[in-house]
């Protein structure tokens, strides 16, 4: 399958190595259309010298050809909530994952009825969420 | 006109007391549906004792009522970037304020031509944005 992976960029880079992580679990058997959101700096090195517009383009390109969409949501992230709201337009199966203590997830996204959501409190528990919402899809 | 005005609510509340501002400085004009998000509160006493769902329906139902969205996006949150993707689905004008001083707009935001972004550096220049935006809906 091919994968949308969203998680933070601008909105902070705190869980960057965790997305790095889940990635790579994905990709063990998928392929992850957004793997540059797993990379380690600030600005994922596929956006250097890409226009707003651009990035747009190619977000939104990824997500109609993706199969599914794979949302890590303990950093609040504008881009995030934009990316669900449309993989949801776009009838794409969407899994939400929180770390409960990180607070509380939105309610514009814990309240839709269209999301499945995942709330998770440590990695092991994240992991075995994302297996059993891959055999789901 | 009846505004819907999208603030930072479980993404932090850094800029509520801004937000109550910007929500004070509509309703001298207009309607403003989610006033609520102006609450010095945590958590907006409207909110208090309603589940998600329910949180999710009464903000879907003013969306859909409202005649357009303005919203301040300096504190990254998901809710919001879930409210401007739904925005548009719906057609609604949204005009989305940022503090440049605050870093980088997610490029879902900045990179989509339906939004009409204003960048603004201190709290005069917002308020200006906003009066010339009130006068192009």
């Amino acid at each position: 399958m091919k994968l949308y992976f969203a998680g933070s960029i601008r909105g902070g880079r705190a869980d960057a190595a965790l997305y790095a992580r889940v990635i790579r679990h994905l990709k063990e058997r998928h392929s992850v259309l957004t793997e540059h959101i797993g990379a380690p700096s600030a600005f994922p090195t596929v956006e250097e010298g890409m226009t707003d517009r651009e990035i747009w383009l190619q977000d939104m390109a990824w997500l109609r050809e993706s199969d599914a969409v794979i949302a890590e949501c303990s950093t609040p992230s504008l881009g995030v909530g934009y990316e669900l709201a449309t993989a949801q337009a776009l009838g794409k199966p969407v899994h939400i994952f929180f770390n409960e203590n990180r607070g509380f997830l939105s309610a514009m996204l814990a309240g839709d009825p269209y999301y499945r959501i995942h709330l998770y409190r440590d990695e092991a528990e994240l992991f075995r969420a994302l297996d059993q919402a891959l055999e789901t899809l």
